[in-house]
């Protein structure tokens, strides 16, 4: 059987995606999920804000940032009044702002915490960045919070909103590669110097956290299973003096509970336009450019006579549409999200463990 | 700088082919290296064999064979008298036969350490398939055999005669893709219930013996170093009776001494359609079907400027054509060949070392 790009969506819209696709229905404003942005990073001005504007259950009603002039610029971009702008010192009294349901943190690693345990202090729900924090504990410390302040929780792995990452996902649960085996990935960029990822205490570690964490995520998400055991190695190759604090390369390989294989290697000496491919009894399935922004493109051989070719649109910024509505959603709907903190913890359990394979602690 | 296809030929012409390919001015057969077909398998008849007949300095002089049949017809095949077969028993007598210089040994690997052996006393040089043999002792013994006859001895990594991974090997020593951080691999294929290869005494172990070889190769060659640390892990999925006594998945990641980093998986349970994925700090090549007996693509990303993409023709013999001519070549100009015993040895050892991190024993 082939499958063609409308019976994809068929299919796609029948099961997986049902989830991450809200309702199209327009809404009024007052009817949408409102959003403080916390940080005026690449992240949020780029992605998350203009994607913001194109959903149908998400609205940003206010800014959390340290530079009065950009925030007040950006306000003015999403129709956010000045009494809605929040420096990090009067961070609390969102509390006291109706306007606000949610925050979305996108913030340095090593300040996840702080920030999605005040937010929840102050009754909202929290969508934030990966890697969900910087320690084991930390973690714990943030689902608690959210947990006593019974507000929701989740962790901003786009890919779990992606359609083609989603496509990949249903194939495999659908048994056309027949028994997954083995998936190698990789993901990493090219740092300069000078970034705030380069700083231990800020990052939390090197590209493993950063960009590593797609393919960790992607195994777990892939294989439907939690691994069982990991070994791996750091180094770092390039002593010019950006790695003075976190390393440059490492690689991994794990094992899951059914015998599957998975290796990848993750870097910040290296562009590497993140991939998998994933081997199975009867096909494989091999996502190129699998963790971007946009661009991705599915390949597939299903048995001996299928076989798939699927880019997507190149400036396709449904995953951050679908990601915000998502939440939204299941804050509408009192509905525990899928990617909320456990799922958080556990990659970072087993980033602890990669580093400590290392010889190395998160 | 962007390299066309006849650039690339100049270039590769100039240096690393120009070591893989013979004179092509043409001999006469009494000029040839004679080669002693040791095994008609697979391998042997649809490969070597048909390759030999398109080289310029070597000839099929004999065989040997236990299905006298079968030798009769490809003995027609390549004009060998009837007095050139052998049998497995008969085997010494090579050495009594002017026109046999070298034996090609392409047996189950169990037998590849007796059949060099006494090739070597038989005072012929040996061209032995991959893996060299089933223990490191074995390996030693080989290479002892060899120098004790002063025969020389070639273990039959193809791709290092190949013309596009001898490009993405000279690409990477140009320094076209920067300083390498990371690679990945896979290797493997499906395999089918009562091949030799599942037979762990014949075999020596499972698909890392058999086709995760020709990643470790890879690694080795694409970086030019040597490993100095492995990690891995070894899984049965398919309890089909397959795999009673060798593995069917094994994954590793290596550190290398400059600090590269190389993850990959070997399968017998998945049709993998070898790859590789080499990530410098300018770049990065991609070579698929990279171990196949044909089908080599070539892509690449050089700095910001530069891509390439440069597929093979698809039914391209010349790895065998190159290999076999190479190693007439050394014989007939006294010269060590690049992928010796010493070589077989090396990629024995760490075969042994990544079993070793399995729990298990080579």
């Amino acid at each position: 059987m082939h499958l063609n790009r409308r019976e994809f969506s068929w299919l796609a819209g029948a099961s997986l995606m049902s989830q991450a696709l809200p309702k199209l229905n327009a809404q009024k404003d007052s009817g949408r999920i409102g959003y403080c942005i916390v940080g005026l990073g690449r992240i949020s001005m780029d992605h998350f804000m203009p994607a913001v504007k194109q959903t149908s259950q998400s609205r940003i009603t206010a800014l959390v940032s340290g530079h009065p002039d950009k925030a007040r610029k950006q306000a003015a971009l999403y129709g956010v009044p000045e009494s809605s702008i929040y420096t990090y010192e009067n961070y609390d009294e969102i509390r006291n702002n109706k306007e606000i349901d949610a925050v979305y943190i996108a913030l340095p690693n090593s300040m996840h915490a702080e920030y999605t345990i005040r937010a929840a202090r102050a009754g909202k729900h929290v969508l934030c960045e990966k890697p969900m924090c910087t320690s084991i504990a930390d973690a714990h410390a943030m689902i608690d919070a959210c947990k006593q302040a019974n507000v929701k929780q989740l962790i901003a792995y786009r890919c779990q909103y992606e359609p083609t990452n989603l496509r990949a996902i249903e194939l495999i649960r659908q048994g056309k590669i027949g028994t997954v085996q083995a998936i190698e990935s990789a993901n990493g960029f090219n740092i300069r110097a000078g970034e705030w990822r380069l700083n231990k205490k800020m990052a939390g570690g090197g590209p493993l956290l950063d960009v590593g964490i797609y393919s960790l995520n992607a195994f777990r998400y892939l294989t439907g299973e939690e691994p069982v055991e990991v070994k791996a190695y750091s180094t770092t190759i390039d002593h010019d003096g950006r790695f003075d604090q976190v390393e440059e390369n490492t690689s991994w390989t794990m094992k899951f509970p059914s015998g599957i294989i998975a290796s990848s290697n993750t870097s910040y000496g290296s562009n590497m336009n993140g991939f998998y491919r994933v081997h199975g009894s009867k096909g494989v399935i091999a996502v190129e450019s699998a963790f971007g922004y946009q661009g991705q493109h599915l390949t597939a051989q299903l048995g001996d006579k299928t076989s798939l070719d699927e880019p997507n649109p190149a400036k396709d910024p449904s995953h951050f549409i679908r990601m915000a509505d998502y939440f939204s959603n299941c804050i509408q709907k009192n509905q525990e999200p899928k990617t909320n903190g456990e799922e958080g913890l556990r990659d970072m359990e087993w980033i602890s463990r990669i580093y400590e394979s290392c010889g190395m602690t998160l």
